[in-house]
């Protein structure tokens, strides 16, 4: 098992199955030392953990979980992309975390932070990274955050 | 003619002119291997195929054949970019596609596939790609849909 | 001095301290030859210096001069990590433009230019880029106008 696999476990994550893509595309695109993560939202055990805008639908700390779940689910999909081995990833370089928001809401970095932490509770200093977070007026099948990834992989 | 366009012939489809920026930027930008590709909206001999927001002002079926018409776009930037030599692209790493969206339309999903399924048909393999589907609020000139992309170029 | 700063002067822009990230995030991620910069809002002094959407909150101008204010945090954020040699910088590659936007605003390439232009007067040729305008719902704080950036590095 990978040292980051690993991590996750101490940490009480154990990494879902990959998530299918929900169309024709990858879950990771991999080239020239970069992988590509494509949008993941908040899906566990194929139902979507937290749907609508913030806060009028979902409140910011249920909107943070989901964060934290759309990064497993890319964790996840990096796993099975890398032939079970996360700890070919030297780097976490951007993150961009899309989020549901009325037009009122301004709290997206707290939210995005779920998935930052966690990030960086997995890979150390490696796993700190670019991020943009921004609000969206509405997100795929409803769900409350997307987070999409690029890192930067070894070996 | 490049073996990438040959196959858009087959398919009915001859690109048109690159499409001019509408503002201070580049339509598509080279460096270390790596092609980027700005947003590009779905106008066709100068006008705008489709406009305003998802449902309540374009189908989702419109604005699929829109996101179509954003890729062969993006397409004609790439041919005159490179030289007319379509077949220097390697592999579509990263799509990102913005649709105008009504607060409660969730199906990016099937529009931004309008941009997959062209882009897999016209590079095979090479042309499956990581993705980003999102709802904007509004995009530049009215457009329906925005997409952009980064490439992988050998030669 | 750079020669990118000292453009910078010429043109009566100082520098100011680089930003502080609001949340667990680097301000700029290097690796492999790029830098990403994470998204900038226009803070100035620690104060944002435009908030709510445009037009109905921030006039398009404002919102330019917001747009420009972001370009310029990203420059400082960069000068800081590349250990004050903005002349590291060798290409701008991708720059990623959001604008909080009512749902009928549609003019944020124009807003997007404030940022683009300032760009090439730094860097010349090598400061054009490819470029994603789009419109949002709502940004982190309330910011009218949210700025990241893909550069190239040499050296």
């Amino acid at each position: 098992m990978s040292k980051a696999e690993s991590t996750l476990l101490d940490m009480g994550i154990t990494l879902p199955e990959a998530p299918k893509p929900v169309a024709a595309y990858l879950p990771v695109r991999i080239a020239g030392g970069l992988a590509f993560v494509s949008g993941q939202i908040p899906m566990r055990d194929g139902v979507l953990l937290a749907s609508g805008p913030v806060p009028s639908s979902v409140s910011p700390d249920d909107a943070a979980t989901a964060a934290r779940c759309c990064a497993i689910n890319a964790l996840a999909a990096l796993r099975e992309a890398l032939g079970g081995d996360l700890d070919r990833i030297t780097g976490v370089l951007r993150v961009g975390v899309f989020v549901a928001s009325d037009v009122d809401f301004h709290g997206q970095p707290a939210i995005a932070d779920a998935v930052s932490t966690l990030l960086v509770e997995v890979f150390g200093e490696a796993g700190r990274h670019a991020r943009a977070a921004v609000g969206s007026v509405s997100l795929p099948l409803g769900a409350t955050v997307e987070v999409e990834m690029v890192l930067e992989l070894g070996g």
